[in-house]
């Protein structure tokens, strides 16, 4: 279930009445405080640490097993960089239990709502987490990236411990891109506290992004139009 | 404001909000009925044609301009090859009334939740449409979607009249990725009638696509799992 980037208002009601009809509630527990408006008494809930993805999808599997029915929440939507694949994998080891996604507006998409129209145009998601994925492969994807000119939001861009990826990653889009390409760094996109820098390829401050933080990166067509950055579809202005 | 893929299930608060409190609400026609629900006699209800989406953004700007509230309605996220990014381009000459981007479930992430999890990593979308975009650069995104081995979204995948673009893209990424690779069609995403066709990347028939199919193509890590299509973000299955 994907309950948006967190504010109320940006969840669908398929994500809410999921939540209100489950058995059990299961999910990172921050995730978890966004549906606490919903939760009841009769409800399990367990509440996940970090790190444990492996485990909270088998706790959620093993419910849905039991005859439960399972809301396994996500924040932004539960199919991107989310625990929708990892649900799909483990569920033929719990007897394949029916397992419906309910999409939600994932992160790009609040970002993108909150800086204008970056992603008007072809466009792509890449993450900058090197924990699960090889780093050679991102590397690989943001040269194509680069040769494609695409807008492009950067997922995980920066951690405490993991602060050289980003650095990497504007390097390769500056092969092919001009240092006035508009750039912007959104942090808790669509949450209580969002921050928002609009900045330029070229000086875009990566010690401004933390583990909260997607950053967007325009194509060469993007520009920023005032306080808003817009990546063209082509129609003609005037 | 973007209502989602039509289903009243997946369009969230903000989006009913929207235009429940607009003096005005503007839109393609078939977009509007999406709110048919919600409308109510004292709005002004402007039913545009298709292809007009010049003239449908600045009948929405001269209204704001004259101090109206007005909902320009589209279907999934209005910042996805729609309506934000031309209405931000023309703002200026309407005096820059406020604009805010309510944003939606786009088609791309409607789809990929009835497929499973396609986009569970990085992933691309690109739109085959070249009547705003040259061709050239159409297939430059396309062999950059290939050689980065993203998933990718091809939004506009095909029309009675523009018929050779699917075929060109598909031969493209064919030449980076094996015969079986996971493919799927998914019509009218979301919304009544729609219809799934599960496939591969060779058996893909482009004779089953219409103007209102989104075509989704897996990387090399993508797999059908049962009726599942699932893109592995790279945790360890047992």
């Amino acid at each position: 279930v994907g309950l948006g980037p967190g504010d109320a208002a940006l969840r669908t009601p398929a994500a809410t009445a999921a939540v209100r009809h489950a058995d059990a509630v299961v999910g990172y527990g921050p995730y978890v405080d966004l549906v606490d408006d919903l939760l009841t008494a009769r409800q399990a809930v367990v509440r996940s640490p970090i790190g444990a993805e492996t485990e909270r999808c088998r706790e959620a599997l093993r419910r849905a097993a039991a005859g439960e029915t399972v809301a396994l929440v996500c924040s932004g939507d539960p199919g991107v960089y989310a625990m929708a694949s990892l649900v799909c994998e483990l569920a033929a080891g719990f007897g394949d239990p029916p397992v419906t996604v309910v999409p939600g507006v994932t992160a790009a998409l609040a970002a993108a709502a909150v800086l204008g129209a970056p992603l008007g145009h072809d466009h792509a998601a890449v993450s900058l987490s090197d924990l699960l994925t090889p780093w050679p492969l991102i590397e690989q994807r943001l040269q194509a990236v680069a040769d494609g000119d695409f807008t492009v939001s950067l997922y995980n861009p920066r951690s405490k411990r993991r602060t050289g990826q980003l650095d990497r990653a504007l390097a390769i889009l500056a092969g092919r891109r001009p240092p006035g390409t508009p750039a912007a760094i959104v942090t808790d996109a669509g949450r209580p506290g969002q921050r928002v820098i609009r900045t330029t390829l070229a000086d875009l401050d990566p010690e401004a992004v933390d583990m909260l933080s997607l950053v967007v990166i325009g194509s060469t067509t993007t520009r920023w139009l005032g306080d808003r950055m817009v990546t063209p579809r082509g129609y003609r202005s005037p």
